[in-house]
């Protein structure tokens, strides 16, 4: 299923008029609003190919409807996701779940839809069938080195298949850890995976990134072997220049600052790529901005300012791409919500006065710099970002038109009731 | 020090102008602005007497200037204020911090301001000079009766007093707890706080209510003998109909969801009073709204729910009270920030469309019910409550206004640099 | 597989001569290792049908080899537990994982094996091929009362199976909650659960047990509907005195006091059952004692001395069962550690001076009431706790016997490698 | 007050023979049982000058009576709990709390009572009388160079009363923070900390080491501008070969795996000194070994571990000290406790078969290591600890012999009820 162009454009019509009467209000009430418009149609966020079917919990997976069960079907999907929104240009395989069996030909099928490929994304933290050696115990960080051999040859296998398809990075988000006290030796396994990321370092193209993601805990519940962020940066700055942390918002232990680490990764070059999702207890892979949206917004906040003063350009100085699991909602319209929140916590995040909230800072104004991001926060910028979506071609309300056409409805049509997606 | 009615409609009339075109704008985009403003105009926050000094943590305190050091200079702090807000007409009292001399004159000084005596305070968490027994090892709890008889007589002192103002409530806020497994038999201190409650409860005037708080640690740091809602919930239910329950935002383990606690309190009659700040990590008793507004937006969705399914006020069903520690801000303009984000968070929720929300919920369409609460929060209301504050003859900037008219320098020159407030 | 007795003395006689100096030695320096080793003897802990096969996390299941497939080798399995350590003597079977397909055959089986059958567990958390209604969106609290009546009848149908077997509880673990704010009503969950919960409740047997089990997050990430030990008393009290809110250690906010929960429940005569695991993060369903062996200590601590002071037998007095998932060691052995971690904690708990303890908390004697609880937990009663196994018949040292007698691969070469548990 | 060396033989007479039993069992128990004794006599915890006072929380402070109010008198309590261990031959001094106005009279004074001096302990978290700029917005992070400057020739003052004590370290916490969102430049923060400290760091004598503490949270609320163990690992390594990081056990989120952070800084040769307390919510200072005691082992198993690795020496490898907080016990007796319960952990981790462990570790046998590190911890140690403490000359029991000889009461009768510790 493809969208007509005219389909969103009729949408648009009939919400042309309240639209533009919201958006020359705001577009009023603040300064230079084409500034933040053109910096939002640049904005993309990969949408990970796993995230277009029902997810799971470990107590059972309720399955939905018309799922993608294909490599094409997903990219179907996410193309549906870009014509509604034009901020879903991008797709994140993850091998072994998505191999391409003839790459050139999926590229021309996501090209077709104005899609790229985001970085790819190993698995070794499942055992597929066939497989020599089990990942029970671990995989870059086991101490067997022919099972850390395997898993390293795998990663590099997934680069391979990246690069036909154009992909530019490598995310390794490793599940090794221990459940029991005893089970490991922290030093060793650091060191098994410290070694073995070299191995697979050494196989990046050099216009390549590895994204070395970090997890406090789960699924091993002791230890995780790349827990926080000093453990991924440690690993980063050893391994080399073209080594980045990964940030996944739901991977931190309870109440961290999540935008204090962001903003020193950016400080010491090495923030790399982001996994926007939300989450109130553990890693809930929640909708992005479904439960703690100012969060999200002063993480933007620091994204925006470290961005800056690196001079990094927004829209492709970080690698930016959801991770969420859909248990319950309709995986593209939960997709389209998290989109549309990431856009209008960053738009809010745009209108921080930051010339006075420097100054605010250097006078120890903390009332002053509270009322300066709050201001920010407390605007309604969903008209400024609607607008920047109908500028790009994109509908007004995604997910109004997402659910008038019935675009699940025909992709069940399409696909069957019974179809699943590969994945978790 | 008093502002002057022209002061305010100075401030006002130079704000006039963006206000109303912004008030213009929001009035014509929702349903009945009437109606919000009305029950903004009606809704009150207490105001605690400790709140007025600079608050410290265990290592230190950094004093502000210009503090007050007398119970009538805490109530013309309320009154600037309620003044600047009118928003804060009530004050609530702490024995032995703010023990009225006399209180007719005290009585006559707060109606000056338009201030009445919300919910009087006791505490038994400190001793004072003279005191007999030490509440080193609790008070309610104790396993002495002599030091419990104490404790219960401050209590029905405590509402002496607040009698002698026209208060109708007395606070319990028990610290009583442990720091070491073994300290206490658990049920012991529970039925002796049970029984010393008992004795408070029979002295109760029967039009007057008696909130029984809850915290779940601090400053006891293995066990709290009211330490969560189920506790207190068992007490209230123990003791009778004029016993409710407190709910203080910060007084939870990481990650409550006290929407939920709220909801069904609510629905047993039993919740009583509520006490607003914000949190990080633990009771940081931070602004209101500062750190997780969304959150103060659904408690607000939960408690017009639940107050309107019982036919109750929303001025007056519960006793609302703000309960910060002030170390960094100055404490009025605090204070003026968190009434202020306290009415945003209910003007939002005054939004949400309540028959589209239960349809949704009965279809279980949890991408509408999203949308719903969403769209009520990303609304800007801010010039909603500016036009209810105006309405009430406060200003459209509280914080602005009291930044130009140095209110601050006033008081300081009225008082002196090194004034003290009584209190932590 | 069954294990023969001649196994089991002379594995005891072959460690005779350690465990006797041992056991002589801290015979000798507490008071009446006799008292203790009689309630060692008759304290048994039931074994969940669903804890013999190999668990799994929403990232993955790494299969064991061996597990039991069928409800006979379930049972077949505990037996041999049991036959260890001869303190595993009840299973609690899952319905719809362990529908016995004749009953008095399965019952004649466990006794073959000296079992009994403990609560039966319903299961409304999944859905069952052929189901009418999915729980996708809850069960007991669900909004179409279609959908509670189906889970009320399952539930009728679960205490049926039970009452074939000989059981005498009911245990329910209510998944129902939601992801999203919004997504509930929270009052009318809360309202659709009590009442289809007193349905079942009228279906109970007069001598049996309904356990209302409570758990913070998890399937669901937003709220659950029993979410804590309030909620669940709430839900107890007011559907009779046969119900009884069930504690799972694993199921608790962090850093909750639970050994206070357990003893205000016992207060209430409302603690009915016991679920066994330990756990870092959040439910991470690891050994018993593995992470926080002091906690379980101090549980057992309160659990004795409440049971003590109503009056209440230790081994019958509350339902005792473990409930975790073996995601890494053998499910098997993994249970022998927790039996046994609970039956260390039991004696320590038993060593506990409670004349002393009560005298040192009349006194406030902190730093007494401290060394008293210490001086009990750091005994090392594993020379008890393998006499009292002893005594019984069992393996002074189960996992060695395990270990040295290869169970688990007679196992796979009766049952193949590839055998896969019902459930989870 | 001094301990006669008759009354601690008098002591351990009167306790002799229970302890020969129960010392012979287990040393015949265990191998090598004097091995472990010299290495426990050898290890030394520091005292910190401020926790011979009674602690605080914000809440208020219950004095207890005859706390030593002068620095000659502090040395004098770690005099009395060294007399009484042997295990507290170092006292910790917090500036400007414990200025000597005459260094070489306190050095021979401490001297006498076989003392040390260990880290000197800065203070830029309070204003002190005089101090031209105030800390309430930091010190070494401040935005205001001049503030910054105060506080590093602060830190260079602290170090040269250090020298003239025989200090060889400076341990530098920092409550650098904010409480606000926008209070702070995050980056800007970091970089003036990190100037600051180089400053610091210029100054230090060669053979000094600089200890960089960090802490989560507490007294700030939002951030903290050295907040984990990766941003004082960060500022550590750019500050040089001398600059190490400081664990405090009480300075992390919830659920945080300290001792995995412990190992892997050991690894980086970046661990420098040990703050042991326990705690149950927060940076609750509690007894060590009350609340965790197992967490306690297995920081120990990681720290012999590692320490073993470099080839350091247990008790001079890394700078051990107790930070705690003594609100509710008498701070002697709790000092005591706490010195016991590390010493405890100590000895059980040196027990632990380090050949078996890693055996078990490459064979990914994890009941088997769980086994290896429980049956260290469960063994009874408290025989080998007296026995290190008796052959060192100190008592068997050294809680016993403090009250027993009522040293409270002498100290109050010497020093009387109401003396004050300088300090928190």
């Amino acid at each position: 299923m493809k969208l007509d162009i005219n389909q969103i454009e009729q949408h648009n019509a009939s919400l042309s008029e309240a639209h533009q009467r919201k958006f020359d209000f705001i577009a009023n009430e603040i300064k230079d609003v084409e500034a933040v418009i053109e910096k939002l149609q640049a904005f993309q966020i990969a949408i990970p190919s796993w995230a277009l079917g029902t997810g799971g919990t470990r107590f059972g997976r309720f399955n939905g409807p018309g799922e993608p069960s294909t490599l094409e079907q997903k990219i179907e999907d996410v193309g549906l996701l870009h014509a509604l929104n034009k901020s879903s240009g991008a797709i994140s395989l993850h091998i072994p779940w998505d191999i391409p069996t003839d790459a050139q030909k999926i590229k021309d099928l996501a090209a077709s839809y104005d899609l790229t490929f985001d970085a790819v994304n190993s698995n070794t933290f499942q055992d597929q069938a066939g497989q020599e050696f089990s990942y029970k115990y671990g995989s870059l960080h086991h101490v067997d080195a022919r099972v850390r051999k395997q898993a390293v040859d795998h990663n590099i296998e997934v680069i391979k298949h990246g690069e036909a398809l154009g992909s530019k990075s490598l995310t390794v988000w490793l599940a090794d850890g221990s459940s029991f006290p005893g089970q490991l030796n922290f030093r060793e396994a650091f060191q098994n995976t410290l070694s073995s990321l070299q191995e697979i370092y050494a196989a990046l193209p050099s216009d390549w990134k590895l994204f070395v993601e970090y997890k406090a805990f789960e699924p091993h519940f002791y230890s995780t072997t790349i827990a926080d962020w000093g453990q991924s940066l440690l690993l980063a700055s050893k391994l080399g220049d073209q080594a980045y942390t990964l940030v996944d918002l739901g991977h931190h232990l309870p109440n961290a600052n999540i935008e204090q680490i962001v903003s020193l990764l950016l400080m010491e070059g090495k923030l790399g790529g982001f996994h926007f999702n939300d989450s109130k207890y553990a890693d809930d892979d929640l909708t992005a901005g479904s439960i703690k949206p100012y969060q999200l917004f002063l993480i933007f906040n620091e994204l925006i300012d470290g961005l800056d003063a690196r001079g990094l350009d927004h829209a492709t100085g970080l690698g930016w791409m959801i991770d969420a699991s859909h248990n319950l909602k309709d995986p593209l319209v939960d997709l389209l919500q998290s989109v549309d929140a990431i856009k209008l916590a960053y738009a809010q995040a745009l209108l921080v006065d930051r010339v006075s909230l420097k100054q605010a800072q250097q006078e120890n104004n903390i009332i002053k710099a509270q009322e300066i991001l709050q201001d920010a926060f407390r605007t309604d910028v969903r008209p400024i970002v609607a607008e920047a979506r109908k500028r790009s071609g994109a509908a007004i309300d995604p997910v109004a038109l997402f659910t008038a056409l019935n675009v699940r409805g025909q992709l069940v049509q399409e696909r069957g009731e019974k179809s699943v997606a590969t994945g978790l």
